[in-house]
Formats: structure tokens, sequence, C-alpha cells
């Protein structure tokens, strides 16, 4: 099967003109089929402060309310997506931007669990992913993925970027050999809290949860370890969690370039 | 050659829910392949305002400052755009939302006319229309268009709506038989300023020059005048300015739907 690689961007690298700038000069010149999923959390909550909007946000995901999920649709699905690919398309790459709603690319329903209402949030399905229509995409472009998606009713929903991620990768496994890169500012996962000196070479999947449980890991990435086991034990082949700065040495498979997570 | 209707709504619609979600329930049931441009001034300049940003015109055109682009972006690419792919979906339709950014749809140069600095405000030009990707587009869905586009630098454009339509509809007249239908909340092009007793039936594009320089049309028209000229001299077989809410009839030719105008 073909090699895909999915990349998530966090919103360190996206408010940063100068680091994406430089991580999609390298994205644009990455061989072989690839797609981009980007977050952009800080830039809505900066832009959402303008209209007197506070983010909230409880175990890690944000709680949207109405005003709160028309500016992230603004920000994550407008401005974000397609300042990327405004500058893949100027860097010779060929991008097309779109969200879970376009045609229905990975529709949403309403997140509902542990007795907190998210607002208009959403939780993804697999099943539902329209793999068609990406790899319809993959054929001539760099799909450029926004958090947001729309429910059967047509009502936007917010979405956790890394699960957009993952879910993508697990139903696109299925067409392709698919490869996942979570690359942000950090050098990868930390075996102390923030302790730069103890960065964890490789995780086996199975050891995510004692991970997580022994409380080593910042909470913040626990979302990020949670969709690297689901991709993992769903088709994916390979989850790198790396500095977007070491994106080149992480798709060599250099050691210390990451933290290398298998299945 | 297969028929496809383009159709262009404006501000009025779109900011009025009950206005926009009639319109589109009418559009999921329209047989065969269209396309969906829209517009969204009013909403962008309420959402500019609430930025201390307020809105330039000069000569019908908007002119659009660093501040400005960013919330056109956001808006009209962002918020209405993907309201608008949700609710089709919602209906039945299968609806994908792009700008002229992605996969190069429409790219623009910037505008330089009349010795006024637009701004950031695009130009588009037929002849790079990439037509193969909106046809692919079509084969599928229904692509919904934002007045969004980049140059070949990445900078993001705005770009005037009626042209992208028209634009759109030249530059697929290629490839299908192509009909453009400008919707609005005025039923059609009236003979004296806002008489609405006297609806122009038909017009010839000969007429149009005469039409303008006699003074008897609203300035705010010229341009929906001016790109049914273009249109209707470089291919596109009908243009009809019509009510929203007369969709129905002005497909069927009804007269009195709307001002029909033919080359």
């Amino acid at each position: 099967m073909e090699l895909l690689k999915i990349f998530k961007i966090g919103g360190h690298i996206i408010n940063d003109g100068n680091a994406l700038e430089s991580f999609l000069t390298e994205l644009a010149h990455i061989e072989g089929r690839k797609l981009l999923v980007h977050g952009g959390g800080k830039m809505a909550s900066d832009i959402g402060r303008s209209f007197g909007i506070e983010p909230q946000v409880s175990n890690g995901r944000s709680i949207t309310d109405g005003h709160t999920l028309m500016v992230v649709t603004m920000v994550y699905a407008g401005l974000i997506n397609k300042t990327i690919v405004g500058l893949l398309n100027a860097k010779g790459a060929r991008a097309v931007g779109i969200c879970g709603a376009d045609n229905l690319a990975f529709p949403g329903r309403r997140l509902s669990a542990d007795n907190i209402d998210y607002g208009f949030v959403a939780d993804l399905n697999t099943e539902t992913v329209n793999s068609i229509f990406l790899s319809e995409l993959l054929s001539s472009a760099i799909p450029v993925i926004a958090p947001i998606t729309a429910d059967s009713e047509g009502t936007l929903l917010n979405v956790n970027a890394d699960t957009v991620a993952a879910t993508l990768a697990i139903a696109l496994s299925k067409n392709f050999k698919t490869e996942l890169y979570f690359c942000f500012e950090k050098d990868g996962i930390y075996k102390e809290f923030n302790n730069e000196n103890k960065l964890i070479p490789d995780i086996k999947g199975k050891e995510i949860k004692e991970l997580k449980s022994s409380k080593a890991i910042e909470l913040s990435l626990h979302p990020k370890l949670e969709n690297a086991e689901r991709a993992l034990s769903s088709g994916v082949s390979k989850v790198v969690v790396c500095n977007y700065r070491n994106i080149q040495k992480a798709l060599k498979g250099e050691p210390e370039a990451g933290t290398y997570i298998y299945g």
C-alpha cells in the first residue's frame, strides 16, 4: 500500500509566523502523499477575547458555547486554514483547505461525556469518514484540515485537532499505510513533567495506559497519548510526537528526533 | 454539453437566517450540476466593527486593509462558508466549501485600477481558473465558494463575489453549458432607481452600456451588469438577476420572475 503521512500542527507553531513559514517550507518538499491537520488554540482565544469571550477548558478539552463556536469557525476554518493553503500554494505545493463538514469528510456528533456539557463539541467516528473524498483530494493536493465539523442537523461543532488527525489516520489506513506525526514546540514526550533532559525515545502502545496513570506525563499530553494508542490499535503503523523543527529527522527515524510510538 | 447552474447570493440573504434556510432548501432540490458563490458583506462589516474596523468603499468596491482582510477571511471563508455547507448537507445535498486559494481554484492578482489603492483586493483571470478541480468537485458535490483568494505569493485577497460567479461561469463554459443566477432581495433590475413597478423583464447584452450611462440603474447594480455583459460575451448562455424567493420561477424562465439578460 502507498504511504500516507499525516501531520498535525498545534497552536504554538501557528501563532509564530516564522515557525509556520519554516514548517510549511519543509512540508511542501516532503515526498509522497501527505495531509495536514491544524489546530490554532491561542489565535482563537485572542480573537475571542476581543469579542469579550473568555476560553473555558475542562479535562483538557475546550468548552464551546455559541459565541466561541462562531469564533473558532472563523479562525480555524477561515483565517488559519486559508493562510496555510495560500502559503503552501506559494511554495509550489498544491493545497486544499476543508473542514469535516465539507462533503461530510468527517461528520461529527455532539460530545457527551462525564456528565459535563462541552457545548458545541464533536466526537468523531472513524466509520463515517468520507475516505473516497479524501483520497480524491490526496491525488492532486495536500488536504489542509481545520478542526471544525457539523452534525447531521448541520450544526457546526468544534473538535479536538489531535482527534481529527488520529481519526483520519485510522480511516485512511484502509487505503494507505498511514503514519501520524504530532508536531509541536517540544521535543517529544518527557518522562518527568517538562524535564527536557528526559525525552522518552520510544513507547509501545500497551505502555501508554501505565504512563498515563503514573502521572509522569503532563495532563495536556494525555489526549495525544490516547489518540496514539487508539490509532496504533486500529491500523496506523507509526505515531511520532516531535518538535516541528525536527520533522525531517523524525521522518528518517533518527534517534532522539522525537518520541516514536509503536503498536 | 451538460447544464451547469451557477448561483450567487449576497449579503441580505445571508444576514437573514430564514431567508438563507429557505434559499438553501430550494437549492438542495434543484436538479443537475450546480455551484454556489456567496458574498456576506453585512456580517463581515458588523464583525469588523466589533474589532473597531469601519468598512470603506470606493466606486462600489470595498477597500480592504490588513485588518479588514483578516475579518473577511474569517467571516466569508470560515463562518458563512461552513454554515452554508453544514445546512446543505443537512438537507441531503453534498456540499464542499472552498475559496479561490484552494487548489488554486481561481488564483487572484492584486487589483490596481483608477489610481485607487484598493488594498488586499484581487482581480481574477478566467484563463487561470482550475476548471479540472472544480469539475471534479462538481461530480460529487455542490461547490460552495467564498469570495477570498490568494496571489502567487500566498497573500490572501478579497474579491467581489459577483466577479467570482461570472469568472467561474465563463471558465466552466468550456466544459458545461453555464447559466448564471444573481439572487438577491430585489425582484431584478428596475428602470428607475428603486421603482419596483418598473422591472426590466429582459436586457440584451449590448444594451448594458447604454443602460449604465443613462443613469437609470443604481450604481450598486453596475458591477452585476458589467459581470453579466462580460459573461454573456464569453460563453455563458444566460444571466438572470432575480429575487431569491423567485428562484424556481426564474429557473423555469417564467415572465416577471426577474430580469433575464441574453447575449
